[in-house]
């Protein structure tokens, strides 16, 4: 993790101030993450290791620590933490293989270095692996939190790719998708360190809303500047859901305000996946006539208001603040 | 299930035996993967129930109920069989997209119908579901025996990759690999269905070592008769190993015992992947040569013994006794 040991405070980002706070438990979830991605078949230990050296914003675990710590007690918090890392990793591996992804975390996505079969096997170990480590919390609530999450994630890569091209999705059947494929597990990532630090049932419940809520918001976000941002300060390709014809949050807006060019461009470029080198400037352009990206900020935004709410039935603290402040970070951020 | 209400008990298999006794439990068992297998996304439901309407033997969630009932308390049981056909199914699944199957249980492989992407997700699915299944026993060392065996066989599946086209792999590698991407499943289904059943510590430890030796032998058999019966028989098409360059037992017998020729057959054949379509024939030939197919049969049967062994400290039944004829099954099998 990129701690902030040296950096001054005032400039630190909520998620700095997290991975400080909880630098001793994120040391620790980071220590098992790379103890458990090891396996007596030294391929796999390869593959797992390739993604996972790769780092990322590590945000699910630093949500699963800072729920444990909002209740009370991080004791078995890593061991949670890293398995809903592995949870994610395994997501994204099996995501690339799906996607055909040519990037990832800034990298060559790991099925253009490893091959397809390796990806998708060694994202098998992980979700193995995952449970292996939920099993030694001993608590089967944490292991009934994230089974479901697990599930309900391949619901919404599978609804996501149904839904592929589709110039007739509705912004409900949007925010279904990105519940499942991400905000399910942003919420069971809090729901599931709530009861690992001891929180009772309503706890986790706010735990959960909140982790429900910022995980539709950062999505969004996602979504939005995938249509505004370079490649480099992404990590992945930018104007990927583009080239995929995944209808995300701006172009559903855009399609909303199109006109019947318009609605040819997006049709052509999106449903009958015939694009042009130029067309990813050109769905910018109309995305930016439409105001799309902000009115699609705007409705994170609402999600943002929902997760404070959550929060807010939660005793005050300076870790209550710092969850607080994430939410305006997570819907402002533009890389 | 084909259980044999009508069929004259002498001429039943030990596999028609253990349906007959257990098909109150098998039918809540089928029951229960059909309910389960079912998503709000269309997709999922679809690609699922295409696998899982093909059937197959059964033979593990068989083996899970069996070992409930000679535990003297079969009503848990169910979940256990479901969940346990679950993670068989999903990895059948991660495996056509892996080996680029064509055919699976006698229809053409999911891949092959629905596309690697669906396939790869409906198998994640399916994971979710069979953790979520375990969830609800409420018994963690059923979820810790399952988690433990899901991770074994994305290993046992990594290592057949890397030792594919390999003609130094060694009998002790070629166990690692069926005892991995096999005989752990067994094992597990074994031991979690004496745990479900309210067997105890060693019920369950010879439980997991009936299953284990169980399936080393019946993948030996099954890697023999690749090289035996026609494709209709198999209901998966005769000759993959050949064709996909697994070293399986019967090659490796061969080769022990080849001559430069033969050597360069198989060089060509299996690790160049240069083959013509009268090269199976050929290995087939060269096979019968060396009676490898009877070597590899005592291979097995001497993991028939060992779990005959196994089973032997637990007390006397008809049940044990279906269980002991099962292992002559397996082993005698050619179809």
């Amino acid at each position: 993790m990129t701690a902030l040991k040296h950096k001054d405070q005032a400039s630190a980002t909520p998620l700095d101030q997290l991975a400080e706070r909880l630098h001793v438990q994120m040391d620790a979830t980071n220590a098992t993450i790379i103890d458990r991605s090891k396996s007596h078949i030294p391929l796999i230990s390869q593959v797992a290791e390739y993604l996972i050296a790769a780092g990322g914003k590590r945000i699910r675990p630093l949500l699963t620590i800072a729920a444990a710590s909002l209740c009370g007690n991080t004791d078995g918090a890593p061991r949670v933490a890293a398995a809903v890392e592995f949870i994610h990793t395994a997501t994204l591996l099996h995501d690339d293989v799906v996607d055909e992804s040519a990037h990832r975390r800034g990298k060559p996505a790991a099925n253009k270095v490893f091959g397809n079969k390796s990806t998708v096997l060694v994202g098998d170990f992980l979700f193995g692996r995952a449970f292996e480590l939920m099993v030694e919390t001993n608590d089967i609530r944490i292991l009934d939190i994230l089974a479901r999450a697990s599930r309900i994630i391949s619901e919404g890569e599978v609804l996501q790719m149904a839904l592929t091209g589709d110039l007739d999705i509705t912004i409900d059947q949007y925010r279904d998708v990105i519940d499942a494929k991400t905000a399910a597990l942003f919420a069971a990532a809090c729901a599931a360190g709530a009861i690992a630090g001891g929180g009772d049932q309503n706890a986790a419940d706010a735990m959960r809303d909140y982790g429900h809520h910022l995980g539709m918001a950062f999505q969004m976000i996602d979504d939005i500047m995938d249509y505004e941002t370079a490649s480099a300060a992404m990590g992945k390709d930018a104007g990927d859901d583009f080239r995929e014809g995944k209808l995300t949050l701006p172009v559903i807006l855009a399609l909303a305000a199109a006109d019947d060019t318009e609605r040819a461009f997006w049709s052509r470029t999106m449903k009958d996946n015939d694009q042009t080198p130029d067309d990813l400037a050109q769905a910018r352009k109309i995305i930016a006539k439409h105001n799309a990206s902000a009115a699609g900020r705007a409705i994170a935004q609402a999600h943002a208001t929902a997760a404070r709410k959550a929060l807010e039935t939660l005793p005050e603290s300076r870790m209550r603040g710092i969850l607080d402040e994430l939410l305006d970070f997570v819907v402002t951020r533009n890389h």
